[in-house]
């Protein structure tokens, strides 16, 4: 109803933009509108470059990084210590830990984490995981600090207890530049418990 | 430096979703991410979509609002009164206005609003308006309670000066709905002069 005035072509872009996570009706309209008055030349490679995106890029076979080869170039890369793998939910992880140019292992992208009461687990990548441990010496879970992040990384604890690898979870404490005084009571908690 | 991570293909696309208003590089990468576990029909009728934005749709060459032909559905219309203009900054406002049900005239979208300061006001469809001013009765100002928009109804007004036309601007008064405590004074003030 909201929409019906605008030509069918506007609001069938609308609606794929309003489609998009955090994107409502109202932001979908007016991106929509700024996209209109912009020259057609950069809608067209806008277009392309979203028509592309699936034929350019693919998962890597290894670890589920998005790649445009079989193999990602952290996979490939054999400066890395590939005995290692970081376990995350998605790829946009693997950056923000790439960002910190504290970790030179390999990674492993779940794809999800377990959700309480849901029975998604078959499209969360544990079996892959399983299936690479074999000469891996350490894995550490960097899911996040949630109750999915949280009941996910006890899930895999439990499916490596059989095994000699490491496990470890990412350390949780204070935040940089945090307030002592603003700290939640789990987070300040486990601050006191892991002081070094 | 944020994106260096990303394969070529996945950064082209994120650099393009932020450079849209109100999505920063944050979103955009969430987005792009979204984008990529979707199937790839989906992904190929929102990249057909938007590469046929601007050949699918044009402004109307009388009104300016968004159309699929030389003239809009609007002024196309002849049930409505085509004598009187109701002057908007954006395609936006005539569905916003469109939608209260309580307007049937014609529209002319301006594209801006004068900013005091800048020198912008030939992108600005003033001589489109005036252009079309034979044969009207009224004019109805439209334009956002701002300064800019206040700017733009003051000018619009004195270009109308010597003619007979009638020129009127939208109420301002208190939102329905809306807390009498909470109005700010201006708007306050606008409701008490204007009671009726």
């Amino acid at each position: 109803m909201v929409l019906t005035m605008y030509p069918k072509s506007f609001k069938r872009l609308i609606d794929h933009f309003a489609s998009l996570p955090s994107v409502g009706p109202k932001m979908a309209e007016r991106l929509v509108l700024y996209l209109f008055k912009q020259d057609s030349e950069k809608l067209q490679e806008f277009a392309k470059s979203l028509s592309n995106l699936k034929t350019d890029l693919r998962y890597c076979q290894r670890c589920f990084n998005i790649s445009e080869e079989t193999l990602c170039g952290i996979c490939r890369d054999s400066a890395r210590n590939q005995k290692i793998i970081c376990v995350v939910e998605d790829p946009i992880d693997i950056i923000a830990i790439e960002k910190t140019k504290r970790y030179t292992g390999a990674y492993h992208v779940l794809g999800g984490l377990l959700s309480p009461g849901e029975k998604n687990q078959t499209q969360i990548r544990f079996n892959e995981l399983l299936d690479r441990i074999e000469n891996i010496s350490e894995v550490i879970i960097a899911t996040n600090p949630t109750t999915e992040g949280d009941a996910t990384a006890l899930y895999i604890q439990r499916l490596l207890r059989e095994t000699t690898i490491k496990v470890t979870r990412l350390a949780r404490g204070l935040s940089t530049g945090a307030d002592l005084e603003h700290a939640d009571e789990i987070t300040l908690g486990s601050a006191i418990l892991n002081r070094k």
